[in-house]
């Protein structure tokens, strides 16, 4: 059955993400080396996440609040105020970094914007996430922009009824194994995998993926060599 | 032209949002009444989320990030963390409050939705609105929910593209006449206000509203007599 309509994921898909996060969570271990190594202190931060991420979800709001309660677990009733006035500072600075988009993302949208639906998949904090999107330049290319607040089959048979089309009319390109290509693969629909070259560790999936609908891609530009 | 969709604010319209948030805004001013008289911690609160509201949008975890930056402006450097740790706490709190749907608002979706589509479009984090509408049993009612960033004209113009009709088949129903009344007025829709006994600040608006399309009613359940 032919393709109708392409999903994009947006985070280190379309632009530069993760490295952001990183800088960021470097800069918070930094602060807060007088109590704790920094590796540690990156433990302990994960952690928060996970145990927050039924209660907060994705984006950058609720990774704030992480370091904040991260900071306070590691720096004590009495240590000072401005340990959570930096991540504060830090998670702002985050949400206001420009956006820069990966290689060849632009002309490929051009190039198949005229034969296919496209459309934008991605977790993330609502406001956050347009406002990357306004940001970008690329929305225009878009017919439709999906902000989920999780990438299971659920979700995505959602979206699918949402757009009228079957599952083997969707092609889903992303970064994540875990939230882009296996659970398009489990409602059986096409998945392009384009690794970018650092990973938030919640969306990493050990074992490799062999399936017939699924396609790992080295730069995204590729992908049209695929689809004709 | 017949009403096709009617669409419900869900916040203070179809369950109790707001004495929520004005409880744990209570217990905030509490905490910090050794440094500030309670009336101006909530002012020094407000301005907070005022300030950073173009930045973190509307809905609980940004709100946490704005309890937390005051409290560290009141407290001061040197102040302990257990405040900043409580405001966290109280925010964390918020968001498992349990969903209390204001009256006669099931029997009225029961009635509606032979003849009606039924929407929810609500502010607030995404996550957290899935969760409440899921923990509120009253999901299944509905045909589409939008969680959107911001109720302005554009927003509901884009609702209505979506929704597949025109401004004349829609009716809006809410009580924020800033946020679910006026921008439906001016894109040609029906708009429907059922007061809540206490409004948020940010969406008070001091003007009565005088438009053909325009109903004030007490209570929820009267919109069956005004739609037939």
């Amino acid at each position: 059955m032919a393709i109708k309509v392409i999903g994009f994921d947006a985070d280190d898909t379309l632009w530069v993400n993760e490295p952001y996060f990183q800088e960021t969570e470097h800069k918070f271990c930094a602060l807060l080396e007088d109590y704790l190594p920094h590796h540690s202190v990156a433990k302990e931060l994960f952690k928060t996440e996970m145990d927050n991420l039924s209660l907060y979800g994705y984006g950058v709001k609720g990774f704030m609040l992480c370091m904040v309660e991260t900071a306070i677990r590691i720096a004590g009733q009495t240590g000072s105020h401005r340990v959570v006035e930096k991540a504060i500072e830090f998670g702002k600075e985050l949400l206001e970094k420009p956006i820069e988009l990966l290689d060849g993302v632009e002309p490929l949208l051009i190039s198949l914007r005229e034969k296919y639906r496209l459309v934008v998949a991605t977790k993330g904090d609502l406001l956050d996430q347009e406002r990357k999107l306004k940001k970008s330049g690329i929305d225009k290319y878009f017919h439709h922009i999906e902000i989920m607040s999780d990438k299971r089959d659920s979700d995505y048979l959602k979206l699918l009824r949402h757009l009228d089309i079957l599952p083997e009319e969707f092609v889903m390109i992303g970064n994540s194994i875990k939230s882009d290509i296996l659970p398009v693969l489990a409602i059986g629909g096409k998945a392009y995998h384009v690794p970018y070259h650092t990973t938030w560790a919640h969306e990493n999936v050990e074992a490799p993926v062999i399936h017939d609908n699924f396609l790992r891609i080295e730069n995204i530009s590729e992908i049209l060599r695929y689809l004709s």
